[in-house]
């Protein structure tokens, strides 16, 4: 029996591996798993599929970094909602040329980051077929009644903001990134947050997301875009800007406050990562760079697109 | 921009389709969705993923029947539970090559089956790439407090019934069949289920899911399982019987309760299909079909399973 090892076999082994279940909580195991909502609380439900190829590919990424990313795109999409991730379901196509080695990795990618994060896997889909590897995560979050950010939130004369740097994700920032659910937890504690989404399709598009969602247009300053080590050294300043705004999966969070809240934001620096006053939000629609001239440049929703 | 078709162009068309949120839900348009949960229910959540080749093929499959079918298979894990579906998180990795008209079919075919069963796309996740379509659909459902039932709750001497008729699924049914969701809810409210599963790697394996779960054995009576008109008529009894127990993706309900419930089951007839008593649950773990001459033969988990 070594040679073989199937969907059963995995389950039991992931059952193994995820801690016990919490009392209101039945895990992997059931048609479907149980779960007794938290009160006053509402539940943030989001859902990303990773596929070889085009999320990652081998090498650079190993079978758990591509694990790893799967959970940690989810976990962005929480912490942009200022949420506390509470539990996922995976559901994975794995190459059935790569063994169960390579599947136990996979998972132990998504489990190692799911006990970082305090999560459980709750449970999930098994298949193989000749395809590359893809992986499904759908996660579940929480959040205080009434206290979840929407992107539809921003008002004219917010000062607009972001943690960390963007551009050149593609190094290899986009398998290692930290979801920033802690940053926006302390975010909220310290401040009202009016709008908040996270970088994934890349800094201008994700604006032009929370300007169409808040009807509202915004001016960046080019120079305080702060662009990441990852972005080359040896090309235009141009260039690199344009990486910074366009390259995408940077992971951080970009979010609005009232311009009294975001001096308060400037004095406390309340985060262990940089946190950067962009620009402001304009009552007008249409969304600019001001360069160091005065003059004004359309930003254009140039992050990565999936033609169909 | 007539030939360009791309993700956010899907999104704003998917949010044209689906109907306008219920008061309690944010539905597409966020990083996450947002849900009210209903006071004094539970949450059902699971997930499944369908894969082009795999699940279904083009033909006999149409965009909109795969689609159609990556929503089903999740509302039969719904009905498992006796749950009320009440919405759905959409994935989809897109074959780059077949263009925008086959994109709205899948969605068409989901969203027609999610307004059939009133409930609601509420996210998800739009990808292309150079692969087959692969389908993620993860769904949430209620269930009134403590009333969801589990594979775990069968006792010795309880009477195992099943709805409809199994094998042959291949044929045309894996992609046409109806999710058991309204089946269940009567059969709850004629009878205590005590435990349940839908059918979908097998009779046999899913009755081995139940007594594994519940630490139970079972005895069948060969000549009372339901045979589907799908499975050939030219083949021998024996290999007839082979399919129905192995070939899967019924998305029948199997159920146990107890010999009083049973009967009465029988009497009432509370279905608008077939239902029937296949046998018993044992004290002494281990399943076997019991023959016309009484003999005993074991049943072996001869359903789909995916080697990994």
């Amino acid at each position: 029996m070594a040679a073989s090892f199937h969907e059963f076999d995995l389950i039991h082994w992931i059952r193994e591996q995820c801690p016990a279940s919490q009392a209101e909580l039945i895990g992997i195991g059931d048609d479907t798993a149980i779960l007794q909502p938290p009160a006053n609380h509402e539940l943030l439900l989001a859902t990303d599929m990773l596929m070889e190829g085009t999320h990652f590919t081998f090498p650079p990424a190993t079978p758990a970094l591509a694990g790893r990313k799967a959970l940690a795109v989810n976990l962005s999409d929480i912490a942009a909602m200022a949420g506390v991730p509470h539990s996922a379901l995976v559901s994975l196509a794995l190459p059935r040329s790569r063994g169960p080695e390579f599947t136990r990795s996979v998972m132990q990618g998504i489990i190692d980051l799911s006990e970082e994060f305090q999560m459980q896997i709750i449970g999930g889909d098994t298949n193989s077929w000749d395809g590359p590897l893809v992986i499904n995560v759908a996660i579940i979050g929480t959040a205080l009644q009434s206290k979840s950010i929407k992107r539809s939130g921003a008002t004219a004369g917010d000062w607009i903001f972001m943690t960390g740097e963007c551009g050149g994700s593609l190094a290899s920032h986009h398998l290692m990134f930290t979801p920033r659910v802690k940053e926006a937890a302390t975010l909220c504690k310290t401040v009202t947050i009016k709008s908040m989404i996270d970088i994934s399709d890349g800094l201008a598009s994700d604006l032009l997301h929370i300007l169409e969602e808040s009807g509202v247009g915004a001016v960046l300053d080019a120079a305080a875009i702060p662009i990441s080590d990852d972005v080359p050294v040896n090309e235009s300043e141009a260039a690199r800007l344009q990486h910074a705004l366009s390259d995408g999966e940077d992971f951080e969070l970009l979010f609005t406050v009232s311009p009294a809240e975001g001096k308060r934001l400037l004095k406390e620096k309340p985060l262990n990562i940089n946190l950067t006053h962009l620009g402001e939000i304009t009552p007008e629609q249409g969304a600019f760079l001001r360069h160091a001239d005065g003059s004004l440049s359309p930003i254009e929703s140039t992050g990565w697109k999936h033609q169909l």
